[in-house]
């Protein structure tokens, strides 16, 4: 996709997780965890029901930052989380994507990643993302 | 496991990926960037070689974090995360942690996340990350 390298440009992604999602990133990243896996353990919880892993929440800032804003080139630098609420399976959340600061001469910019419960417009982690892209900054 | 919460205390986790493992993480993020899945099109880049995705090797943090040290219970506050170096499949890793701030009033430590290539002794990534855990700290 195009992208208007300015500050204060801003990109929007939609998603959801299923618990089949959360079941396959314990899997795959070894993060078995019951909080996130067994209902009846996370009751015991002051979460009282399953969150997401915190990561699998922030995979979605990977996604959008290789796939599509900025996309393929792209080279993660750094990436900040902070992890301000539980997230939970079969809910909306979206991702807001705002360029922060550019550096041209590096093609580095550094842009404020934030998912956002799409119902309550409540952020449930926040951080900031440093990318070096040849082409589009 | 027991943890001795003071500054200093080091746990460490040997891990790998697979290609599958890339593959894996790459439907359940939906981070599809052929850099990590493409021979051919990783040839053409800096890296010449697919790449792991960043956020998968440092998934080895929420793993080692949530279940072992210090493990269940915890509240995963923040994670910091500089991308150092690339990572590859079938490479062993050692993920090292080390506690570097204790605050016993909020249950809170401070840890020092890092990889280092097993063999080179390189780090990949680094980062801190913040944990709650109300039996540990």
């Amino acid at each position: 996709m195009h992208i208007e390298p300015e500050i204060g440009s801003q990109f929007t992604h939609s998603f959801k997780f299923s618990q089949e999602d959360v079941a396959a990133f314990a899997r795959v990243t070894g993060d078995t965890n019951p909080l996130h896996l067994d209902a009846d353990y996370a009751a015991t919880t002051a979460f009282k029901r399953p969150i997401i892993h915190g990561m699998l929440g922030a995979s979605v800032f990977t996604k959008v930052l290789g796939t599509e804003y900025p996309g393929y080139g792209s080279i993660y630098v750094s990436q900040t989380l902070n992890f301000l609420r539980p997230m939970f399976v079969d809910t909306d959340y979206e991702a807001v994507f705002t360029i922060t600061n550019l550096n041209p001469e590096k093609n580095m910019a550094e842009i404020s990643t934030e998912i956002l419960d799409a119902q309550t417009r409540k952020a449930t982690t926040r951080g900031v993302a440093t990318m070096i892209n040849k082409e589009k900054f």
